[in-house]
Order: structure tokens, then sequence, then C-alpha cells
């Protein structure tokens, strides 16, 4: 079993220069390990605050060194504050006879995130104006929160809901809401420069394997692997609960802000759909222009939104007074597959190689982000004489005609004015093949980087 | 019955909005209006200068408060002069047993326009050469001027002409052409600033109902209607013989042509067509994109054209030395509707409900126009918490999903560069929604407008 | 028998005038004579350097007064240096009986071009590896080069190959390869200014037609032509072997290149397709908007190409340190035709009045270079009356609506800002047409050159 996205990629003419650069890819394995952490997290209660939070982080530091970061409540983070911790030990609906009709421990869904501790006998009408369910889809249960207004409820399957009769319940939420701690993971990377590329995923949903469990452990593999290359970057990476974690980053770290000159929200990657990818406020930033040329050349179908203020935590990071270019990164999008936030989405809907395919496409992204440059011809007035540097293959040879292509025109546009970027655009080729080719050139002697080698 | 148009803009969230700015709104009765209007001033036979101006101009005046202004022949106006001014009393063609085979009273279309005087008996074959009809529609007579070159003639049928059996005619045509006025009327509505919206129809044509009899009285309604509100600009509206009016308007006012800052010209706002907007020389001016905006979300089909020097009075304004942004708004455009300058271009032709609904769109354009301001979010990094301003609903409450939609929209984009009607395009949403959005926001002290408030 | 383009080029407004300037055209004519070029140039065996260069320049010579320039071998130019001459007088390849199996006296594609001299006997097997064909078409025989690595090689058709029996064969090439010279030719007709048209056609490839002996005829042609007119611009015309040639003027005189204002390859004009621009590097120079000017009113089909780093000799000119604004002008692109570089580009794949019509669209885009230019509109503010001019039909004529249309273009966008090729792309209209209205708006005082009358 290979990812399609995988083959695609190593048949061209820079598969060979990524295999050397990257650790040992086997996309089959880092399928499996990715499902792997996500089965572990899956069962997981997390929210906004709380245990749940700590105990996916640590889970994630077996594969990357993150560090905890622990944010008092009430700690004031621009228009917000910092909210009460959340935890929660269990939750139920008995019935008169004493049998549990609705249990936590079946399913964290079945609990509002952030509802009040309870502990009453009630009737059914009462009940009902507590309870959430989904008439369309019978059989799953909804996923709610109810974080900035104290209340409580129960989600169910409408199949739940219309089995219960008339008569008196015992309701029981055993929760605390109380001064405590945002717990958000982080993890930085050093490069050669302190210019940061940002990647942040949300942490904060419970049982749900696609958003964003998915984000979750790709991000972490992403960390695992780029740690083990020589960068140009440095690395900032974000295990954040939705909204209120970002917001709480942004103002805790302004100082830094201005630091990270790209960067991608990660959620929805391990779904079967195509990528997706929703360009930053900016629309036309380095980081948009290289998704946009990795997916073109994907091999596979891809959507291209611009940016709206939906979504997830893309809203903060491109919020008028921060604008950073940071897109958000997903196969199919929140709100457009009908499991989004319910039940159903789980184990089932999440792929192995759908992740390793979302973990390879980022890493060749990131991989264009280190390449780009601009090089100068160093003989700019008329082609140089590729024949006599054994670059150009006489009397017909076809064998390398796409290196030679991409070499013509990286010489071309190689005028101090294009970057690698600009010229894969203008080429219609794939950005690795373009700098493949830069490479070669530059091994001949005929092109020079501009501002001098990269330290 | 009510105009599709209105209906479709009362269910949007601005809809509430202007219902309270606006006098009160009812469309069958404004159609009635102007369809009176229209019918009142059908039969008058006017030119670009004459009695017939005169008199229509006077029953304008029971809608607005508009002035008649008189420019004597031979002022110097550009690279014209202000023509002799002509007037008709009756006119026909009497054949030898002295029936009138063509004759004025019937219609005022039978004459060519600016005609001399005659008084002659002549063969057929003479007469033949001042004779005007239409082969493809033969019933129709065409509409016919010589403003320019002295002449003679008449507009017949097709059916007419070929009625015509050898013999000698008696012509007659009692009309004076002879040292006068061009008479224009203008009115000027006073705003809280100088700056002006020029709203120009030519009044020139005589018994043509879509052209321009429409124009004139939706003008007029216009008018009307503006002058019950508190305005921020300052309205000038001209109804004006085409082309030597605008050109003498230009030229006897140009100290006040630089405070033009919008305008429209309106004619063929009356059939049952879709609209058509031409938009400016400028192509891109706001009164070009805010027509555009209200058109997209009319709920109806539209058009737009790009600016061609051909057309009406948007050729003057729009002329190199002058270049406002004047863009004429249409339903369907002259020369693209069968009935133009014919004599079908009738009472039959112009609907209550077509021209309510051209005044009701034009009316949400002057809305945009006096609305459209840049603001700027007061909570710039990250987005403000809506949630405890009341402005946000919890537990997935939908039911004002448009607005929240257009708040985000307004909060993320309202940075000092971006415009009400900048978010609209981008957000493509009705300028209208977002307009309200941004109200609702100010209210909550979460933007503030650029440069303070609008006196 | 008249060329399609021609016929609507002469109904157009322009028409009469364009016959005026030009010294008088017979497209009949025109086609035959370059017909006539094209089949004496054909037997003769072009390289990049020798005496078939020699020879097919001084057949040119009859049509234009070109010099042939002579650049000796090893010349340094640019990162090349000009190659040894090469010269050959026969060739063929004997089987065992004696017979010629291949020989270069029924056709010099037979040979590999620069083949080094050889005499020798082999087996079919070491024959074998030195013999070319396209099994895909068995009929033909391939076109091949070896000019930077010494070798040797024969074409033959695949039926030649497969007839070919076990067996020994003597192999005679008696060819030169020496220090000598690279020829080219080049022809400068100086106009009122110093600013240069550039016109460059390849001359090296021997004998096929369409590539490029079509080229090399049109612009024989089209130098005759403005020979013959009084002109704004000089022009220089190359007939240079490609790559190699244009590398060696650019080197040689530099001191000239930035003099070149526009310019243009001719390949490939001669076979029954439709015409093929490709742009310059710049992608939107002057030279570019003419041509697509003028193909897009042809009343053809066409193919506009942005630039890429293959093809002609506009690769030299657009490289990055040249950068001039080259496009190149053919009818079927190269590649695109199964007969390229086969024997099967001869004298039936080009057509006389396709090659008429090659030469009278490129002398339709010299013309609108020469005339392209900005005017003022004299009577800025509002339209001028073009009645009391005569510019303008009273009562309904329409004979002149085409030039009317033109003249109302003209002058409302001749506000300085705007060329006469601005105003034709923006009317769409073509520039033959709006270059005359401007001509007639001129004579009548409403227009002046911007900047003066050109000297």
């Amino acid at each position: 079993m290979a990812v399609a996205g995988l083959a695609i990629f190593m048949q061209d003419t820079s598969g060979q220069r990524l295999q050397t650069a990257l650790s040992p890819w086997n996309s089959d394995q880092e399928g499996e390990e990715l499902y792997r952490m996500v089965s572990e997290l899956y069962p997981i209660c997390r929210s906004i605050t709380g245990d749940g939070v700590r105990e996916s982080l640590r889970l994630l530091q077996r594969q990357a060194p993150l560090t905890l970061r622990e944010v008092p409540s009430g700690t004031k983070v621009f228009d917000w504050a910092v909210p009460k911790e959340w935890n929660i030990r269990d939750a139920y609906i008995k019935n008169r006879r004493g049998e549990k009709v609705v249990d936590f421990q079946e399913s964290n869904l079945h609990i509002v995130n952030y509802s009040v501790p309870v502990r009453k006998k009630m009737g059914l009408s009462e009940l009902r104006s507590h309870l959430f369910s989904l008439p369309d889809t019978p059989d799953w249960v909804p996923y709610r929160t109810s974080y900035y207004k104290e209340g409580w409820g129960f989600c169910v399957s409408q199949h739940q809901l219309e089995s219960l009769v008339e008569g008196e319940y015992e309701v029981c939420i055993d929760s605390t809401l109380a001064p405590g701690h945002l717990t958000y993971g982080e993890l930085r990377l050093q490069g050669a420069t302190d210019d940061e590329v940002l990647i942040s995923s949300h942490c904060c949903h419970p049982s749900l394997c696609n958003d964003n469990l998915s984000g979750m452990a790709v991000a972490a593999r992403l960390a695992h692997h780029l740690s083990e290359r020589s960068l140009r970057y440095s690395y900032r990476f974000l295990w954040i609960p939705g909204t209120i974690g970002s917001i709480t980053w942004l103002a805790l770290n302004e100082k830094y802000v201005s630091r990270i000159k790209h960067g991608l929200v990660l959620s929805c990657v391990g779904d079967a759909g195509g990528f997706t990818y929703k360009r930053s406020r900016r629309g036309n930033a380095e980081i948009d222009r290289v998704v946009e040329n990795v997916l073109k050349h994907s091999g596979g179908g891809y959507r291209l939104l611009d940016f709206t203020p939906h979504g997830y935590d893309e809203r903060q990071y491109c919020s008028p007074g921060i604008n950073l270019p940071v897109g958000c990164f997903m196969r199919t999008p929140n709100g457009a597959y009908p499991e989004y936030h319910t039940s159903a989405d789980d184990l089932s809907l999440v792929k192995p190689m759908s992740m390793a395919g979302s973990l390879h496409h980022l890493l060749q992204i990131m991989t264009a982000l280190e390449e780009n440059q601009s090089y100068l011809n160093l003989n700019p007035k008329c082609e140089p004489q590729l024949g006599r540097r054994g670059l150009y293959h006489q009397v017909g040879g076809t064998k390398n005609a796409a290196a030679e292509d991409a070499m013509m025109w990286t010489l071309n546009f190689s005028d101090g004015a294009h970057s690698l970027l600009d010229i894969a655009e203008r080429s219609a080729l794939p950005f690795a093949t373009i700098s493949a080719a830069a490479s070669q050139l530059e091994n001949a002697g005929l092109l020079a980087k501009v501002g001098g080698a990269r330290s």
C-alpha cells in the first residue's frame, strides 16, 4: 500500500533529492503510526482546559519534545479572559428503574462540554430542554459546548431521545468548573535564522478524530521529521484549545509575533477527501503560493478557498491587528462532511494513508519554504552552453527533457527579480523540479544565490 | 402586487433598516404614481428647446421643486452654440381630396423634430424624399430629428407610405425656428456636505415612454424621496435636452463640476427587462461598484457594460476634459429593444412595477453612497468576545447567522484600509447587510468611524 | 485568388489608406514570388556555417541589399565560441554491390548536419548506430545535427533502414570541418530615428521549407516593401544561423542592442495553418500588443502563446541580460505539425498565399508600430460638434457608422494618457481604423500629436 500522492511525488525529478533530505520515509509505517496515535488519543475527554488536554499533550510528547504551558484562569488576553478550568469525572441520566439511559462513560460526546455540576431529579419535559440530538442522522450524537455561558446539557442520538418515556429521571454531572489553568503544548525547533514558521492545531475537541486528532498527530510527526533536518527557518508548533488558545498565545507572546513569516493551521487532515487550502488573509503570501504549487502538482484534486473570517485559529492569526500569513491546511473542510461535529467523526472516518499523505505534502511545503530564494544567472547574456557542461543531450536525446526544461526556465528567470517560486509558477512546473534544476546549475557555476549562500 | 426586487430586498437583514430610513414605501402606489406621471407627459411634443419642454418640467414640479432654467439661443457652450428655439403648432399632409393622410395631431412623432416651416404643394416623388418609415415594422412610426441641419420631414408607418398614390399633396408644417431659449430643469438638495451626487435625465424626446419619460419621472420621485431624508451628500438633479443640454450645463457650471463625486444618467428605466448598468469612463468608481453590488444582490438578472463613447449624456459627463464618475442606469438599453425610437415605445411598453423597482434600486444605491465609509476595529488583535456583548448566540443558535457572518467580515476588514463597500465586495454580501453590521458593532463600541462621525 | 486576410483588411476603413502607403500590392504576385524564392533556396545544403549559407544569402540579395558578414571560427561570443566552418561535397553509403543505398545528392537531409569526414567500411551493426529514422512515419527522413559534438551519421527513411541487409557497407562523407567563418546576412534601413525594429530569421536549416525558407523569404520581401516607404523607425534585418548566430550578433553588437525597441523572429510562416504569436518575455510590450490587435482583427483564427525559454532565437533576444521586446511570429509553431524537422517539410507544405498573407500581416504590424502614438483632444470638454465639420451624418445616415464610432473612441480617449494602440484595445477596433480616425480628426483640427509632429 502506498499513498497515491507520494507515488507521484517520487516520480518527479526532485523525488530522489527530497528522499535524501528527509529521514527515511515509509508511507505505510507513517500511516500506521499516525493512526495508532489517533486511536490512543480518541477516548480522552478533552476541552479548552483541564486534565484531558494535559493527558493528550503528554501522549504527543512521545513523538516530539513539546512543553506543556499553563496559563492561570482569569488572565486577561486581549478582549478575553482565560476561563475557569473544567474537569469531569462522570455523568449520566438514570431512569426510574435506575438504569443509565445516557452514560458519559460510553462516550464523552454525551456531555455538553463545560457543563456545570448537576445532581438532580426532574421530569422528562424539564430534562428535554437540556438534551440535544440530530433528527436527520438519528444514530449520531452531536458535539456541543457551552464555554462562555454557564449551563449544562446532554447530547444524545435521536433514537435515544425518542426512547425516553414520561417519568422522573436522575441527572448526574460530576464536573468541576473552578479557577485553574488553560494548558497548551509548544515546541520550537531552532533553525539557522530566528524567522519562524508557525504550525498550529487545536487540541480541545473530545472524541472527534478528523477534527482534530488528525491535525494534532500530523503536527507532532511533522515536528519529529523536521527535527532531524538542518533547517533554515525556526519552527514553532502549537497545540492549543481553539479560539481562546490562539488568543492566549498571541496575547502573551506579542513580541514574537513579528518573527512569524509563514504559518499553517492544521485541521481535518485525516479523512479520505482531497486537499483543501484556505488562503491567509493576505491572499498571496509566500505560504499561499507554496501550498498552491505543491497541491497543483500533487496529482490529485484539490480546492483553494479565499480567506474568510470563519473557521479555525486562522481567524485569530489573521485578525486585522495581527495579520500573519497563516493559511489553513485541510482535507475536507469543517462543515463540509456530514460527520463533522458528531459521533460519526470516529476512528472509521480517518485513514492511515490519508494522514500519511497529509504529512508528506506538508513536508513538501516546508521543503519549498526552506529552499525558496532568488538566484542570479551568472551568464545572463544569451544562453550559456549547457552541452559542454554535460547538462544537455546531443543528437536528440530526450531522457532528461524535463530537467533540461526546468534548467532553461531557471536560467531565463534568475534575473534577481524572480524567486524559485516565481519561476515555478511562471513555468507551471513543480517547485521541487525548479529547485533541483537550480541546484544543478549552481553546482555547474551558472547560478549564484542572491545575497550569498544561506548559512 | 409587489415588485419582485423589493420583496427580496425586504427579506435581507437590512430591509428593516432602510424601511425606517425611507419615507413610507408602497411599491404599488409608487408604480401607479409613476405611471400616472408618464401618462400625463406622454402627449406633449418635446424637443431640445421649446414650450413642450417647459410644459413637461412644470408637470414634474408637482413632484419635486425643480427650477426652470432658460439659456438664450446663440450662447456659446464649449464647441457648440445653443440652437434656435423650435416650436410647432400643427403639421399635416393632405391628399388631393383634402384628407389629412399624415397628421401631427394624431402623434407628434409624425414630424421630423426641428422641421422648418413649410407650406407647399408637391408631387409624390418630391414628397417621398421627406418621408421616413420602417419597412421591417410596418405599423410603427419612426422617431427622427434634424437639430443641426435645417430641413423638414415626416415620419410615417410603412403602411401609410405604401398607401400614398400618385398625385399632388399639400404639406403644412406650422412651426417656428427662431432665437429663443434652451430650457432645462434643475433641483439641488443640500446635504451635510457640498459634495454632490448628480442625477441626470434627458427630457427632449417627444411621445416616447421608456426613452425617456420613465427616466424623467423616476428622477422626480427619487428627488421627492431623498428630500425627506437627512443627507450626507448634496444632490443635483438635471432634466435636460440630450447632448446640448448636458454640454450647456457643464459649460455654464464649470466651477461646480469638481463637486460632483458620483452620478447617474437615468434612461429607459420603465420596460419589463432586467437592469443594465453602463460603467463610468473610470470603470471602477465608487458609483460603479455600488451599483454593481446592489444589482448583484437584487435577486434578478442584470448586465454590466463598460463605458463606450456612445449612448446618453454620460458621453459628455465622461468626456476626457470632464471625466466625472457618472454611469448610466437603465433597464433594456437604448437600441437593444425593437420599440426603441419608434411609436411602439408607448404607454404599453412601460410598467408601473418596473418603474417602482427602478426607483427602489436607485434608493438602495443612494443609501449605499450615503452610508459607505471606513471604520476602524477598536479591538484589532484577535476577535473581540461577541458573546458577552449579546452579539453571538451560544449552544449553536442559527437564528442570526447572516448578521453574525456580516459582523465577522466587518470586524476583520475594518482595518482602516477597507471601506464598507470593499468589505461587501470581499465578503460577497449586500452592502446593506455589511452596513447594518457596522452599525451594530459601532453601537457595541467595537468599531469607530475613520475620521470621526459624519456631520 | 486572393488571400482571405487581405480581402478582409481591404474592407476595413483603413484599407484605402494602407494601400496608398504601400508599394502596389498584389497578393497573387507576391505569393508567387515568395514561392519562387523558396523553390530556389530549397536544394541548397545550409548549416550554421559554410558555403550553403553564403549561397542562400546571395540569392536573397536579389530582393533586398543585405550584407554578408563573416565572423572567424574561435571568436569568443559570450559563453560560446564561433565553431569551425563545415562544408560538404558528397556523402553516401554503398552496399556490397557498389550501389548507393543512401545518397546525399538525393537529399541533403540524409547527412547528419556537421558530420565529420568519414571513408570507411563496416558491417551493418556498426553502421546502424549511425543511422536515424522515424518509425512512425516510415517514408520520411528526419533532420538531425551534431554541431557541438564531433560525430557523424546518416538520416534515412524507416523503409530504407529496414531494407538494409547484413553485409559490409562503404561509408563516405566528403566533408570538411576546419577553421573558417560563421556567415550571416544583415540589412539596415535608416528611418527618421535611430530607434530600431529587429526582424530576425534563422537561415541554417538545409532542405526544410516552412522551417525556415519561408521566414527567410518573407523577411527579404518585407525589407523590400519597407525600403520603399518613408519610415519612422530604422529596421534591422538579420538572417542568421539559429542560436549561435543570434548569440554572435548580440555579442559583437552590444552597443546597438539598446536601440532595438521592437522585434520579431520569423519562422514557419508558410504553411496553411492560422497565425501563432509567441509573446516576448516582457509579455505586454508594444510589439506584443500590436501583433495581438492585428491578429484579432485578421478575420481568421490565431493563437497567442506566452514566452517560454524554448523555440527560436527569441531565446537569446529574451535572455535575462538582453531582455528585448522580441516575439516570435509563426503560423503553425515548431513541433506542432507532423512534418516538422523531416523531409516532409518540403515544397508541398508551404503555400504561396500563406506566405503572402504572412507578409501582409507583417506589413500591417509594421504600419501600426510606425503610426502608434498619443494624440491630444483639443476640445476635451464635452464632444466637439462633428456635424458642422462634415464628420457626422444627419437624419440617421449609417454609411459611415464604423468611422464615426472610431472617431468617438479616439476623441474620448485622446487625453494624453492613451496611445492609439490603447484606444484600439479599449474599443476592440482594429488599430488601422483608429489610426485612420485620428488622421481625419487631426486634419479637422480636433486632435494634435503629443510631443508635436513626428519628424
